[in-house]
């Protein structure tokens, strides 16, 4: 594209649940972008090259025309402004945008830690020390997780179909992705939750393809960690 | 008021660290609002009337004109939008705005954590229980928040007189909050950090009386605290 408008580059590791939500947010929305993968397993994301480009060591980063930015958030909520994706993404009705960016500063103190530590229980800390998974960790990583199950439930889920109204939003998005994590150890944490498990497959039906195809690498990680009990 | 608009009504602790944030940009900006106290040390957040406001039993909470929200980013990022407050605290422009998010979703696993463990091991838990300081967790409170301070030095403030530009944004007001929050026990975090109290002067300077107001309350508490040892 010499000369032209160059489209975004993505730094990503597909195993990441935000980067996850960022591949999702750019491929449904046919934004044509370049992905830049960043193996965390291979610590990948150490390398003098990319901390020069995220001295925090983290992904995802976006590198749009020049202008770099790290954080999920600030890069999904970017996108969806700098190419004027469909309204309902991160609605610009103030009161409406502001249950959008509730939801995301709750998420990131609840669905994301709580739902991440059930992996890295689970999958990440076998997978790295190769000991055997401390079934007793994980069960206090479960009940840690079921009173954010029970706010998504009764607080966000409760009148409407998605997490902040009538449509699918950037807080679906993040939270689909989170919740879907646990799965690399075949896990279902939604598995006896019929609400979050409807709300569930309706973003996934929103979404398309482009769920499945984000989703690909942690189901390959779910067949592997299956066949090796 | 009768029949008329009705200003903002919020629910605040000051002693929380985004609490002041949130009274500091309406103050600042000459918003008129009222004050609605909710003391944490006493639990008040948990009496049936709160918890039927914020089933999170969290401060701060904005009523305005019956629009309910909770989580003090969505909060501080929603009045400057609806009331118009000047540009800079949160710029529309895509790429400063997404600066801004970016410091703050950072801020939230960075500044905000960390510097509040200062306070809590150092001054909140032995208020709580009674018990001596256990100056080896300060100590590892204090190791803790080392990166981070470097961070803000190295990164957000390498080439610019804020954390996001050349002026003030919510940015700056959520880091001083925080940052201003270990004095509480008689202890400057920036006190070895020249760089740093520059630009605590500075946004300081920028914030007028708004500042001290805000912060009168954690002044009484390290005036207390001093004349404790």
């Amino acid at each position: 594209m010499a000369g032209g408008v160059k489209y975004p580059e993505v730094y990503l590791d597909m195993l990441s649940q935000p980067c996850r939500a960022l591949h999702i947010l750019l491929s449904f929305n046919k934004v044509p972008f370049t992905v830049r993968t960043v193996a965390l397993r291979k610590g990948e994301q150490k390398t003098p090259e990319f901390t020069s480009l995220n001295p925090m060591q983290k992904v995802p980063v976006l590198v749009d025309n020049g202008f770099v930015l790290t954080e999920s958030v600030a890069i999904l909520k970017y996108l969806v402004t700098k190419y004027s994706l469909p309204e309902h993404w991160y609605p610009s009705q103030p009161e409406r945008r502001a249950k959008v960016d509730e939801y995301i500063s709750w998420h990131n103190t609840n669905t994301r830690p709580h739902t991440a530590k059930v992996f890295i229980t689970e999958v990440l800390i076998p997978r790295m020390t190769g000991s055997a998974v401390d079934g007793l960790r994980v069960e206090r990583a479960l009940a840690e997780l079921k009173d954010t199950l029970d706010m998504l439930e009764s607080m966000f889920l409760k009148r409407q179909p998605f997490l902040c109204g009538d449509d699918i939003t950037l807080a679906d998005l993040l939270a689909v992705c989170e919740l879907m994590q646990p799965l690399g150890g075949d896990r279902d944490v939604l598995s006896d939750r019929p609400k979050l498990q409807r709300w569930r497959s309706r973003v996934q039906s929103a979404l398309g393809e482009s769920f499945d195809d984000a989703h690909s690498v942690l189901y390959k990680l779910r067949d592997n960690f299956k066949s090796k009990l």
